[in-house]
């Protein structure tokens, strides 16, 4: 039984890690903005401690020293990822000064693993650099900063660069609850031309694939710094997701394909590097639709 | 004559260079913090306008709409280098969130060239990201921040990474006032075994790479973000640097060699990457020494 730090656990990954690191009998610290809405996580669980800390990253150490706390999982984000002026300021906040503080208080505690949260936006198309958005360019940067931290200050680190998510209950502005609700209402749905490649990852694959980063941190050997992916190894289009999602439905939607044009910044074909080596992907695409929608329907 | 807006231009290098561009009839805006002493900078000159920044980043936008910033030299750095709690704050409010706002002024203007200052602390002895301090990890981030911009915002950047600097003058707690002193009072001087190489280029040789920088951001085939070294073919132990200071002196300086440990973070061999292309270090250490020793006299 270990005590873990979870930053970003009102978020949709953020909980759902909180729940299975709590049900694996851990105590979970949970860092959480003063504006978090706490509604994903359990209310009075025994092992579950929420700590504040808005805006008073310097409150960092103590909460380190109060719990002995000996692994971070740290999924903090900003709320968007737009490119306004004030996500940036976000993006700067939330990735760069408070990830950092956060390395600093680890540094001064006997708490050196770190499990920390990338995205595919940062290479996009590419096997590269190739940031999709300021917050994808701050998550590298902050990656950078890991890396000096590893080197000097004795932290060992994972960054996970996470694919398109989905799962049950999902509260976040993605296409499942739309067709979720196309599907109750027979509504029209107009979508893209749908070619674009999606590597959708369930949400309980993604969790199982921190716990295990941290394994691979608790080995005595790893004293570095590397950046894994969280992919399926299926490459399958918006068309086709769809197509297995009404397959999991048991009938067709009424989609209208090609009304909308893709975004500016659509990744057609996301680059998928190297995986984290003890995980894959379990829960297949239809499976998991089939448990998303029976989860809708016992709401 | 162009509106050149220089950031740090209180600083040694960014007191030089804009004295540099004021004898090339441009205008310069200085952007200057609220504690910054104006010493270095000339005063009342007619092309010389001095803006004050200090934590209210927000008026950037209105600065650059004020002047119809042509080129920006960005030299701001924080004041020293160490890795306390205090120092990760101004190097990330300095060189990361003040450069990413300054990026976002210009996106928001018509000033599309930036000129940048990298330091080889960023790569120390190694050809790849291997910083020397948190400031130097965050500078290689801002680069990162810069790419970004280049592609999407329309900017074009080179950064200068800048190796060892010397010249008359210099305020800074560098190791050419200590030569002096010692020549002045006859006093012994510690020093280490001066096995060290350094790259040491004279202020006025830099001042010209960042002329020569923008000259290049002005052909219309530059696009991109490019990071050159601005630095001697030259390496040269610190002995040996000592020997030309001793003859541009005229005389022996009382030394103990390894009466001091090297620091804990000595860069034995500093890499020396891609240098700037229309540029080479025109002042020679001797010639370098002699003047700094007249300027010294001539207080």
């Amino acid at each position: 039984m270990a005590i873990c730090l979870v930053t970003g656990a009102t978020g949709y990954i953020g909980s759902k890690l909180t729940r299975l690191l709590l049900q694996q009998d851990h105590n979970v610290i949970a860092i959480v903005r003063e504006t978090s809405s706490l509604f994903q996580l359990p209310s009075h669980h025994p092992s579950l401690h929420i700590e504040n800390c808005s805006l008073n990253y310097e409150s960092l150490p103590t909460i380190f020293k109060k719990y002995d706390v000996d692994v971070v999982f740290h999924l903090a984000a900003p709320q968007t990822s737009t490119d306004s002026y004030e996500e940036i300021k976000n993006s700067i906040n939330t990735t760069i000064t408070f990830g950092t503080y956060l390395l600093e208080a680890m540094s001064n505690s006997s708490c050196k693993l770190l499990i920390n949260t990338g995205s595919f936006f940062e290479t996009g198309e590419s096997n590269q650099y190739n940031p999709q958005s300021f917050y994808a360019a701050s998550k590298s940067c902050f990656q950078q900063i890991i890396s000096y931290y590893v080197k000097t200050k004795k932290i060992k680190a994972i960054s996970l660069r996470l694919m398109d998510s989905y799962g049950p209950r999902d509260p976040r502005a993605k296409l499942w609850p739309q067709l979720i609700s196309s599907l109750k209402s027979n509504k029209k749905l107009c979508l893209s031309q749908g070619e674009q490649i999606l590597n959708l990852v369930h949400v309980d694959d993604i969790c199982e694939a921190f716990v295990n980063a941290w394994k691979i941190l608790l080995t005595e050997s790893y004293t570095h710094h590397e950046v894994y992916y969280v992919a399926t190894e299926k490459k399958q289009s918006l068309r086709c997701i769809v197509e297995i999602f009404e397959q999991a439905a048991g009938r067709k939607l009424l989609i209208e394909w090609g009304a909308r044009p893709y975004r500016e910044t659509e990744i057609m074909n996301p680059y998928v590097g190297e995986l984290l080596p003890n995980w894959h992907a379990k829960i297949e695409l239809m499976q998991g639709f089939r448990s998303l929608l029976e989860s809708e329907n016992g709401v």
